[in-house]
């Protein structure tokens, strides 16, 4: 304890280039970082350990800013600590092209552990990286060997804890007795539409007790140094439980407007600027402005953080020549490789093979390489037995005391909790051990969109196990069949979209998807069973698109994914035998791939003069780029047997063939273009 | 109270009903039916006021099953009661075309009152069902005239209780103290992946207490009659918070497999379900069988509740004889119609009038509006000063305790909450009185599409308000700069998303939303300032694409939406200028309501013979349907000031250019046919 001039200098240093940044950029939110400074710099001062030479060292304490509108308080840090965050930097805020963006995005500035903004992510991508913590360490550390030993903090505000994302993601931490996740709640009162009396009137620490939380409130989170450092204390003392600590705080804290909605999302006033300035000490003329005895302070405590990386590289040595095995291991799953060879243990199927649900496929791929990839680790919102993620002798992630599985689990019951799944699944490929997957229905992903999202802009590795992902789902209905969801997250960039149409296909989508560093996946699967088909093979798939069936002088060539692959394999016999049309069929599993390949491979699937059809129970919204004439499902779904379903849309050979006809009569006399051919190349 | 044979006769006989219809059907979830059926005879036969011959009586009991897999229960009492729901509706269980699908549906079967399955949709639709009955008793009931006085049910499970939604929703409820709200928590201890211990175990009474609701638990749910409704009286009595009642029950009560996961998403093996007919005194042999006694005990309860609507309507009537322009108003709200000649309040505007952003545009509808349609309802997802979606004088839907508002405000508050804001969106509309509204940034509305899901499906007529609409609101950057999300919501069936690109537009918009009594609207709506546009007329944009600007002999169509039409005009001069192309201009600012359009009109504006491109801001997918080549953002966007950003990708008049000059070289010496000319109809 005991705080000096220094530290108050420090905290009004970060208040004012707050302002300062808000003010240059003429956008921003200065009142966050005013309000928060006290507690960010007994957290990073006191508490966190880390080295901004090295930011991705592993046992670095994580700290994860939810309410990321309040980011110039994190880049001033990053700045003050001497993370790569220049003064220039911290001037461009805002701008084009700079490292210091409106929200904290992970791929861009170094320090920024996760990409936040969007309200509850960071909560819950917090929960992510603490369940990767307590994983990693129970697998690794050994006795005198306490490799992997780091903390987990969040700061999060008003809008953060009114959001669903964020009760799930609570909920979930709490039954896992995440004792190494500190949570902190920045209670100001203020969120965009004025005082929170008008819509959010809750007792937030209560119901973080019913989730099974620790609490605690520090009253005056303006002032009470000694408060923060001694809850931030006694939070890392509680082990069984994650902690948070409610801190009441004044947004805005030094601004003639604090304490209102006017310092939330605009930048202070020119006099104000000043005014707040004059107040702190510091030349109302003068911006961008750091005491060096503030520099001084934070790079004494990055020194520090340098240090305890330097003995933590040692140990790491040290562990090298006890335990071999482990420490090879380690260091290739920081790297993010894969164990070399692992892709021998994917399964291949000949087309005499029986006909399998692709959910069914998934699961024997995640049962014959989950032994050779050990940083794979995921679960399912509830839906284990109709996902079919659990191979059959996984061992639960849970707290021991529950006996119901331990730390070094890899199966995670996520609860019907989509939203805080998919971001605990970033916060867990964010972490650096872990390849994290997850099971829903792929109608709910779309409840998990927002987090989706965020899973490709900051290209982390996840993997999103989609099963029931069609009208083939049957019964359920249209509540339960996705139509949409495939446009949407085709239309999301970098997200790679699988549609597996047999078992060769399922193992190529995860190939791929194993392999993209910095992608994530959805794969979508059947809950019907799929044949295994004539013409696909693993090293086909793998290019997104290729062609199944090829057939001299076709008259169409007929494009499908997935479940209705093998209803046009058998819609090419119905043409033939019935209407003498000759049909190729090209398979194509994921569009974001087949499109990363050259010009002339896809010209090849998909060639000139030869009408397509593409065939899809799903919206048509998108084919178009691939085929002349779309058939597909722009309407809700229905509830009945999946055989009857199809035959409702007349997703048959025979619906097939008629549109295939109709297709082939439009084109008559007339060699079209492909749609491969554009006139011009798409910014990327 | 007291209770006798026939009210556990019929409990057992809703019971063997929901055995047989999942049996039969082969597929569906009889566990919670099976231990929900005492907890529902007591509500539907001592509580509720509703008359089966009239479903749509505006002042009956609202019922809504939130965990909706578990709808053989509803199904069974909509049966029972004398619902047009007959014997052979439940045969047809989960059957193509039934009535009787897997997941209720709203606008299939009488007496289901909201789309429900999705978890946690229903319980946050109830909340919007309970905020219509407190506004719409607020405004029209009078002294002696207690004309809207019904409560809102709600079953949920422990599926619901874990979706963040229904946090959500429940935090809004507790604020809003709604006293009419009585939700009953079935805690049966099972989800999917088994016993709740293994994901859920957090204290949810404790949890509803720290959002301000009542509680109370009943600890036999499955004997305790007496228990169940005195717990109902005592919520009933409570008119200052919403109840909860967690009821402690045996899922698949009966069966060998009760209490567990054996019975939830599966029906009874063969010997099951004649032992549980045997246990409960039915013939084993039989199936589908009513004892009479039943059908007495429920028809009497439905002839009390077709006797209550009778008074009502006396009451009714005598209001109207009292209050004659409420009983109008009333009426003609309850017919879904709007007052004639309301549209005459829709701004338009001439191209010499000042460039506005259409968010702007929007608040000034809704302020021309909101005195001519007082069913006009809504509120923002705490974005209120960014969407513009308050009218200066609103006054908020607040309990009046909380002095910042009354029941007859408004303006909601929603919070940060926009899943649950759909949600209750989708409850609001479905009360019959209130067409609602809801605000947020257009890239949030993703955090609500597992609603706004529903909202298409179920054939509401809600209106999101979606602001900040693209890469135009600049400084933010990627993480609420929409890409993906157009494409997504144009790919969801029966919605209308609508792009306007200056202030006619918006209105049109407006009109086309206000006036679809089925169809939900998402209008997204620019932050930066739009021009008002040579060309455009709400006449012309109702048309959901008109022909902005026409040009004889064009070389190229530049189709547009949005904020990017004015550029296009611009690009028009530029091209025409610089490089002697000329060019004309088509708005889509929806593309379902074009799509509605007859051929020949929509030829007219794509006619055959001229080479198109699209000018979007966003992932083009989809896009390919109207133009023949397409410019785009098929990747994350930019933080900084919106021009700049704008520049960065090109989307300028010379950028637009470019695209345009590229897509007449490639079409040079061939008249392409329009995208409008299709080889076959789509099914719908």
């Amino acid at each position: 304890m005991g705080y000096s001039d220094v530290d108050r200098l420090a905290i009004n240093t970060i208040r004012v280039l707050a302002v300062d940044a808000t003010f240059t950029a003429n956008s921003g939110h200065p009142g966050a970082p005013m309000g928060l400074a006290p507690t960010a710099h007994v957290l990073f001062n006191k508490f966190m350990d880390f080295n901004p030479k090295n930011p991705k060292w592993l046992n670095r304490d994580r700290f994860v800013l939810s309410n990321g509108h309040g980011c110039m308080l994190h880049y001033a840090l990053l700045h003050l600590f001497g993370y790569a965050v220049s003064i220039d930097d911290l001037k461009n805020f805002r701008k084009v092209d700079s490292i210091t963006p409106g929200h904290p995005e992970a791929h861009d500035t170094p320090g920024i552990e996760v990409t936040t903004g969007p309200l509850g992510q960071g909560f819950s991508n917090a929960v992510g990286l603490a369940i990767a913590q307590a994983h990693t360490a129970s697998v690794f550390n050994k006795p005198g060997f306490d490799l992997v030993s780091n903390y987990t903090y969040c700061i999060f505000g008003d809008g953060c804890a009114m959001e669903g994302i964020a009760s799930e993601a609570a909920s979930s931490a709490g039954h896992l007795q995440l004792g190494n996740l500190i949570c902190i709640y920045d209670d100001n009162h203020i969120s965009i539409d004025g005082d929170t009396a008008c819509a959010f009137t809750e007792d937030v620490l209560k119901r973080f007790e019913a989730y099974g939380w620790h609490t605690q409130w520090v009253e005056d989170g303006d002032h009470d140094l000694e408060g923060i450092e001694a809850a931030l204390e006694k939070a890392r003392e509680v082990k069984d439980k994650p902690s948070v600590i409610k801190v009441t705080t004044t947004i805005g804290f030094g601004s003639k407007l604090q304490g209102t909605g006017g310092v939330h999302g605009n930048p202070l006033k020119a006099d104000d600027c000043q005014a707040v300035k004059q107040k702190f000490g510091f030349d109302p003329e003068q911006s961008f402005v750091v005491p060096q005895g503030v520099y001084n302070l934070y790079h004494k405590r990055a020194t520090e953080g340098a240090a305890k990386e330097q003995e933590w590289n040692q140990l790491l040595e040290k562990y090298g020549q006890e335990y071999k095995n482990e420490h090879a291991d380690f260091t290739r799953r920081l790297a993010g490789d894969l164990p070399e060879g692992w892709e021998k243990n994917l399964p291949t199927y000949k087309p005499s093979d029986p006909a399998v649900a692709s959910r069914k496929l998934s699961e024997t791929v995640l049962t014959k390489i989950y032994q050779v990839i050990p940083e794979l680790i995921g679960g399912s919102a509830d839906l284990t037995g109709s996902n079919l993620t659990r191979w059959k002798d996984a061992v639960d992630f849970q707290p021991p005391s529950t006996k119901l599985g331990d730390w070094s689990g890899r199966y995670i019951r996520f609860g019907v909790r989509e939203h805080a799944m998919a971001a605990i699944m970033n916060g867990l490929a964010a972490y650096g051990t872990i390849i994290p997957y997850g099971g829903t229905f792929l109608n709910f992903v779309s409840y998990a969109a927002g987090a989706v999202r965020l899973s490709s802009l900051s290209r982390v590795r996840t993997i999103m196990v989609a099963t029931h992902d069609s009208i083939g789902l049957g019964e359920d209905g249209p509540t339960h069949q996705p139509v949409e969801t495939l446009a949407h997250f085709r239309a999301l960039p970098n997200m790679m979209v699988w549609r597996p149409a047999d078992g060769n296909e399922t193992s190529a989508a995860y190939y791929v998807a194993l392999t993209s560093k910095h992608t994530p996946s959805i794969i979508a699967l059947s809950r019907q069973n799929l044949p295994q088909l004539e013409g696909s093979t693993i090293e086909n798939a793998v290019k997104g698109g290729y062609v199944l069936h090829e057939a001299e002088n076709a008259d169409i060539t007929l494009i499908s994914t997935g479940s209705e692959v093998g209803i046009c394999v058998d819609a090419v016999k119905y043409l033939k035998e019935h209407h003498k049309i000759t049909a190729r069929v090209v398979s194509i599993p994921c569009f974001e791939i087949f499109d990363a390949q050259s010009k002339e491979y896809r010209l090849k699937c998909l060639p000139d003069g030869i009408p397509s059809l593409s065939v899809e129970v799903m919206s048509t919204l998108g084919w178009e780029r691939y085929a002349h004439e779309q058939f597909g499902l722009n309407r809700f779904g229905a509830s009945g047997p999946y055989k009857d379903v199809y035959k409702k849309f007349e997703f048959t050979p025979e619906g097939i063939s008629t549109r295939a006809i109709a297709t082939v009569d439009f084109y008559k006399g007339f060699k079209p273009r492909s749609p491969i051919n554009r006139a011009f190349q798409q910014l990327i």
